[in-house]
């Protein structure tokens, strides 16, 4: 796996139950899953010398982020690697421009869109109505490389900057929905129930399964769109597709990701097969597993890191207060050092009742973030 | 932790979880756990001087099997570390000599039995009757160490060896059952629900959780009993207690082991925290997490590996068609090479309906053992 955070951390656990043991490239010996794996190659995803010396041995090269360059991929796979997905694939996760092209040619609803490469924004602005929202083609996460801007002029400093943009309608939105999928060399899919993403400050902070209140129909034409999208643009591994839903009740879809995605974390206790497992099981070319959720409610919350100037409490003993007040909830550490608003860890609850899942949830992971019990 | 076995293996994927990795003292390279954790000693557990250089930097000591010498432990005692469970607790499951002494000091109900290195095996096969069973009081495991002998005659070339032995009587069991629990430092404790053991040749082969048809009343009381156990020897960690539940309907204990057990490795899946996580919660001093079971029946099934001879799919054939067969069991590797009847790995199926779950369990389990689908 190209890249060794988080979710190279959590691939490594569901590889160990498959017999494997995850080769990751990571950019410091530090990186959360290079200090729990025991095959760490230390090197330059942006370098091609460097991608073809960590290949060397490897069944199947995948990825933990979207950052490696398409050429690069190409030359891999023009070596005989085996990379799933593949450049093709992977693009529509790396070019937002790309994307929006791709999936309007395929009819799958999105936002109002333009590329400003070769596209006026006026023009733009005029049709849809300002504000509008500008966004970075590539290199965007967590809400960086995304502009709300109300006029040409607050545009303009983007426009003249380096930057590939696309102009977006800002649309009315009721939530956000995540539609996860996983889909296989030979075009085997499947599909966890749709979830509900909670955002702030354009951070993912919560994920409900299923998202509730979702009507089947709804969550019907998310599965099916994702899926759809999976094959259409020859995916190997899981996807998620980040979708709104309008408030007229319409999804558009805002975003692709081609790897697991922390809309899928809590599939690990929360479904018989975890995204992690599921990845794995689709580039090694195995059937893929079961996707039935283990309980009514799941609900998984992000522990980003508290601001430094209030530490109340260790990790440790945060750690030992969160289990004794909530046994029942699963703590998912990443091994990172705290630092505010970093993503350091998440938490996972389960139950039948949807308000105290996501109270129970909500509460360990702000305790495990600041260590204030407030 | 001492050793690399696929229980430290299992417990690195746990440690992960709770931003910890896993050091093991190694036997081998090649162990099930040092194929999988960065921090890997290779030494052997029976020198003092390699448990020494092992423990140098470790928060606390474990064990994935009970062969260190209870002097060493001592002495890693000695020098200021800890050592949980340490060599006062662990000496019970090392010596079934001073266990049978002990729990029948405390009162615990045990076959009958004598320790031959200062009793008569004449007088008490006069009393118990014969057949009865001669056992190791040391080293035993997977049926090695026990021998059921039906005359003094029988018995006399293994009371001529040098081993330390004990005499039992030969109960008629109904089945054979184990209690799992877990200490803390502080006497915290939590039992998973009791399970049924099936054994081939004196090996486990399945586990059945919970047990079937066991009677609230009994299953408290093995509960009980094995919670009592832990805090009498000042056990931390997990303990799995296995018991006898006679014909007459009775609990005889038969074992200890104060590690994570083969008879739990149905709550990876199946309890809402794994033997593998309470583990480390208990060394490592966190609370305990909630044993509620995730599914109402949980089935065990150990991979032994098959003959040598019948190998018409590889590992990896096998692991392919057992995912397509039954996409919702779950498969544990440990990264063994297969031996025949060599224990490769587990599966573990869930669901509702005994008969079905267990012969799911059961099919995945034969059929990557032997790769045969008769």
């Amino acid at each position: 796996m190209v890249g060794a955070g988080q979710l190279a951390r959590m691939t490594h656990q569901a590889a160990i139950a498959l017999g494997q043991s995850l080769r990751v490239l990571a950019a410091t010996p530090d990186d959360a899953a290079a200090l729990v794996t025991p095959d760490v190659v230390v090197g330059d995803y942006r370098a091609l010398a460097d991608l073809r010396a960590f290949a060397v041995g490897c069944d199947v090269v995948t990825f933990d982020h979207e950052h490696v360059p398409s050429t690069h991929i190409e030359a891999l796979a023009a070596d005989g690697v085996l990379v799933r997905p593949g450049a093709a694939a992977l693009v529509h996760a790396q070019d937002k421009a790309v994307m929006r092209q791709r999936l309007t040619e395929l009819g799958i609803p999105c936002p109002a869109w333009v590329d400003l490469a070769t596209s006026d924004l006026a023009a733009f602005g005029e049709r849809v109505g300002w504000p509008l929202v500008l966004k970075a083609a590539r290199g965007g996460y967590d809400g960086k490389g995304v502009w709300v801007v109300s006029s040409l002029t607050e545009a303009a400093p983007l426009q003249r900057s380096d930057l590939a943009l696309i102009a977006e309608a800002r649309v009315p939105i009721a939530r956000e929905l995540a539609a996860v999928v996983a889909r296989s060399p030979y075009g085997q899919g499947a599909a966890w129930p749709v979830v509900e993403t909670v955002q702030r400050d354009g951070i993912c902070v919560e994920v409900i399964a299923a998202a509730p209140g979702l009507s089947v129909s709804l969550a019907d034409e998310a599965q099916a769109l994702a899926l759809r999208i999976a094959a259409e643009l020859d995916v190997v591994g899981v996807m998620a597709v980040e979708l709104f839903e309008t408030e007229a009740g319409d999804l558009l879809v805002n975003e692709l990701a081609m790897r697991p995605h922390n809309s899928g974390h809590w599939t690990i206790e929360g479904s018989r097969t975890s995204q992690f497992e599921q990845h794995l099981r689709a580039i090694l070319d195995y059937p893929l597993g079961a996707t039935t959720p283990t309980a009514p409610v799941v609900v998984m919350a992000n522990v980003l890191a508290g601001p430094d100037d209030v530490k109340p409490a260790s990790i440790d003993e945060r750690v030992h207060h969160c289990m004794a007040r909530w046994p029942e909830v699963k703590i998912h550490l990443y091994g990172k050092g705290f630092r505010p608003g970093r993503k350091v860890g998440h938490v996972t609850a389960l139950g039948s009742d949807l308000v105290s899942v996501r109270s129970r949830a909500q509460a360990a992971a702000d305790y495990l973030a600041d260590g204030d019990p407030a």
